[in-house]
């Protein structure tokens, strides 16, 4: 393995400039406390020395125990149990002696193996050294999913969380709107009308049910619905509660892993929080090669958000990727490991059934899911089903004693944009929904993969057909690529189709680094597509007319006009690289304060300008048609007199 | 004025890789010779050593001569005239002695002033040295404008060069598919269906007219309709010509120009020479400050685009900043010195009306476009009404004598999603639209500009309004950006808005680079917002269902699956990258032509497992039940037999 020392060499701990870590308490559950993340602004400066405060503005913040500056741990130690007292509460788990782990794990023929490789540089195993703690399972006779305990009518600390965690900065800005009467939420655009003809067809077939305040009682209601998921293994205690789901917040999820080609243990735990540092809501651990096992033991131990894996990766490499000689047994062993090791979310290629694999033939690009192939393979090379499929009820029971939801996967998605929904591809989708079904009915919480590569005007039939064959299970999908010309820029390509599909009501957009068809994302990658991800779900949030959404925008664009540089600067997703791009054209530092900016030069401005029409109409007091009756000629002169300068003097 | 040497030791001339020029002759006019890029591909390279040649794929060029290996010229001499016999053929201009040039045009006082200055390295004034042209004017008593030859019948050499251009590499592969009996046109899908749920509804007010194949008098036919304009000053004969209309391939724009603050006359050049190497399709001066002139006649002589210009930019400089002191007269001059240089297309922002002015007192970010501002600080010192507006008709007087078309400027476009489709902006459209038309009925070309920031919803009613209200006129955006919260990332934020509108019918997007609201773009900034916006522009060609799109996209991925890394590279927008990146992560010469890539690693590659289905679904010959019946099993067991492998061993 090749460690590239800029990973090693952490600044994912570095704070973000000017904010502080805050905490909000729950009520049902005082034990719950919800990080955010606040970002103080400086006053509004106005000529005439009138100025006004502007509130701090709270944000969503996945980053957990690792942003707060507070939080001495370090990676060797993991993070805080956080959720084990919520967990040993519901009295429903047992610990238990754990499956034993074998060389095979990490991909060793044998102890000795292992020893051996050991010592090689680049095949360098290294045992998560903090505590080890026997894994629990369900031990009552039922799931312990938080779909199971929301149909029980149970609001549990992890729902709380997520409601609390939903409604963002929201509570204090109404909080501040009471106190100081300026309504900050005033500049907000209405929720879509369904009855325009500009509302997209899927929400009058599926409505969004997004209401002004998220509660704990409707994240309960969503999730025993089946509409929204809460990935959150009981041996996962570290995870900070999200909700995955249409009438939440959209979501992105990032793909890290080590693969033969390339990488370390180090480099994919300092990934997974560089990932989570810019806004990765969960992070996929989609490791090949060998240590597999100890990789995710140091990214699970260290991580706040949900993991996710496709599990039939390491069992592929059990068989020595020889697909023909997976067998259920071995690919169920594997399951165990990973639930016990505490994933919250697994990858399982169940739709992908004998009678589809010849469609795929006819296809500009056939199978392109790694996943999919491995299955495609195993069948045609067994003429048999899918196994995965053939024992999907097992399945479920595994996953309903640990609280692993599914991610139903998408083994044919398209990979070009002459493939996107083809037979193949609806086919597997039909058999998602059915399988869907059945792992509800088992109590297990669903979300199911989608595509792809799929050109605009294909995407919402892709939402819409998922949200009914699929009961309106969370959507989650992969992009989808708008085009495929463009290797090298797939991030944008694939930003596109995202923000369109979040806004058509998918819960959880899977990011695309620029990297993507070419090689494995570095850290600047990593970073590069969290951030377009991170555009496509907020401009979806706004567009799904998400109450927790536009305030932020305000907040900046007021900063903006005001020339507050670097508030305008902090508030933005990548305050480094605003700073750096304003820092090229004007480096002094008095630049930030500076009543003009650099496009236009000192001389003219026109937001300059409308402060002082701004200005003018205020003084008028009154709305524009009398204005222009009430003397507007007489202002004309004064603002001459007064020298109609717009550079301010200040 | 700081030259920045990375933009003065161009590049800009370095061909693409594996591609050379090709030129389509004209039938109606033999004159006609349309540049296009023609990329080889490699020959698909199968296990059974059976392979396929690939066609080679011809794309649009905006490159001009200076994508041309055989072209000599340089900059100090200037383009070749391409249109000017075209021009004399039609007997309707006379050559002239035009405007004298004033100090005032470069900014200056006095030529004392302007020598002065030009000793000094910051202000260096450099004329265009090559041949200076008189220049020619209307001279029959008809506007000598395309609108103008359209209406009459007359399908000009300009018209069958843009159907040709159009085309794209179709009509290649059309004799390809006749010749070979392999039709790369089969994996496409079909137009999009108006009756489909899914279908936009501004489709069903206004529907598309995208033939299969593209013909001169189709081309004729919605110039003549107005639905699409051919900028084409007739003092700018080295421009090669294209179309701006929704029945045509989606283009972009980029923006240069010097401003006070940085930038030099040679950047400026190269920074043109730059944007059209990636795919400008037109190209924005908006310098302001000293030298306007002189830089815009080196862009003028250089550009193989069509140039647009904001003539208020000028006009206020020529007042030394102070808006108020625009009159009718200067800006009449300014706008007769820039059609004499052969401009060719002005933003005019005549419908920010003395009323609305008001009504931006009430947005979040009041006004935000500079030509906005600058006539808002006009009227509101004079208190009378937009000389632009009170001036149009004469304004169109001149602009028809020229062929210098519209761009009706957005003074009251939104700079923040609070501003969105509001009052002001809306108000201004419909002006816009009755603008629209008192210019049609003068002969002069006309398109639309529009916002701005707007979120996702509300984009497709911009699109519907502005094709009600101004008679389909082409729309032209910037933009727009979907989140106001990503500084640093704008290219992104308004790319997926680009990408948006251009599906909904937009018919050119003006690009926005990540420097967009922080500083002014450099060399690596210009490529990426060009980049991004020929990824929005042919992501909506795809969805709007154009003929000569998704060929491309087809031809990428084929390289793709064969694992035929050169030609995927040389197919996408951005060869360099794609390769620099590839190279990364597997830098040996042989990975270009590996059975692998570097995600899965060599051991195990979804492609290559597509490959063995593929070709077993082959073998037999069928459809996917029949094959299932065919004895599955028995090649199943053949599969196994032969090893199952999947990396290949050629």
């Amino acid at each position: 393995m090749i460690a590239k020392p800029e990973f090693v060499a952490s600044t994912s701990r570095t704070p973000l400039p000017n904010s502080r870590r805050v905490h909000v308490a729950g009520t049902l559950h005082p034990d719950v406390r919800v990080p955010m993340r606040e970002v103080e602004q400086a006053p509004t400066r106005r000529r005439d020395g009138l100025g006004e405060a502007n509130e701090p503005v709270r944000v969503y913040d996945c980053s957990g125990p690792w942003g707060d500056p507070d939080f001495d741990g370090d990676v060797t130690r993991g993070l805080p149990a956080l959720r084990r007292d919520w967990i040993a509460r519901r009295g429903d788990v047992a610990e238990y002696e754990g499956r034993a782990s074998r060389p095979m794990d990490n991909g060793y023929l044998s102890e000795q193996h292992a020893q051996y490789a050991s010592h090689a540089e680049r095949n360098r195993l290294v045992e998560f050294p903090g505590l080890r703690r026997r894994p629990v399972r369900a031990s009552a006779g039922h799931p312990v999913t938080q779909l199971w305990y929301a149909r029980q009518g149970i609001v549990t600390p992890e729902m709380e969380f997520v409601a609390i965690r939903e409604n963002q900065g929201l509570e204090r800005l109404r909080e501040a709107a009471g106190a100081t009467g300026r309504d900050d939420l005033r500049h907000q655009h209405p929720a879509p009308d369904p009855a325009s003809p500009y509302t997209p067809s899927v929400f009058r077939r599926f409505p969004q049910r997004i209401p002004r305040v998220i509660t704990p009682e409707f994240v309960r209601d969503e999730v025993a619905a089946g509409r929204a998921i809460i990935p959150v293994n009981v041996n996962h205690p570290e995870c900070e509660p999200m909700a995955i789901g249409r009438n939440f917040l959209v979501k992105i999820n990032a793909n890290i892993g080590n693969s033969a080609v390339a990488s370390s243990i180090e480099e994919e735990v300092e990934k997974m929080r560089w990932a989570t540092k810019w806004g990765a809501d969960t992070v996929m651990d989609l490791s090949t090669g060998k240590n597999i096992h100890a990789t995710r033991e140091w990214i699970l131990r260290n991580s706040p958000v949900p993991i996710g894996t496709v599990p039939i990766y390491q069992a592929l490499e059990k068989v020595g990727g020889r697909a023909e000689e997976l067998t259920w047994e071995l690919y169920r062993d594997t399951l165990v490991e990973q639930c016990e090791q505490g994933v919250d979310y697994f990858t399982i290629h169940a739709g992908v059934l004998l009678r589809f694999v010849p469609l795929t033939a006819r296809r500009r690009t056939g199978i392109v899911s790694r996943g999919g192939s491995i299955m495609a393979k195993w069948c045609l090379a067994h003429h048999r089903e899918n196994f995965l499929y053939t024992h999907w009820d097992e399945i479920c029971e595994v996953m309903a004693a640990y609280d692993v939801s599914f991610s139903i996967g998408d083994g044919l998605r398209p990979g070009s944009i002459a493939d996107a929904n083809d037979e193949a591809q609806f086919g597997e989708l039909r058999v998602q929904g059915e399988l869907t079904r059945r792992a509800w009915n088992r109590g297990v919480q669903v979300m199911n993969e989608g595509p792809g590569h799929v050109p605009m005007h294909l995407i919402e039939e892709n939402m819409a057909n998922q949200l009914e064959w699929c009961g309106e299970a969370p959507f989650y999908t992969l992009g989808p690529l708008t085009t495929d010309i463009a290797p090298g820029h797939d991030h944008v390509t694939s930003g596109i189709g995202a923000a369109m599909i979040g806004w058509y009501g998918c819960a959880m957009l899977c990011y695309v680094t620029p990297k993507e068809h070419l090689g494995l994302p570095n850290r600047d990658d990593v970073k590069e597509g969290v951030i377009t991800y991170k555009i496509a779900a907020h401009a979806a949030d706004l567009a799904k007319g998400h109450p927790g959404a536009q305030y932020r925008d305000n907040a900046l664009s007021k900063a903006r006009f005001e020339f507050r540089w670097d508030d305008q600067f902090n508030l933005g997703l990548d305050p480094e690289r605003a700073r750096e791009f304003h820092d090229e054209t004007l480096p002094q530092e008095g630049a930030k304060t500076a009543h003009f900016c650099s496009m236009c030069g000192p001389h003219f401005c026109s937001m300059k300008i409308t402060e002082d029409v701004r200005k003018f109409a205020a003084e008028q007091g009154v709305a524009a048609e009398e204005a222009l009756q009430k003397g507007l000629e007489a202002k004309s002169r004064e603002f001459v007199e007064a020298g109609a300068e717009v550079y301010s003097k200040a």
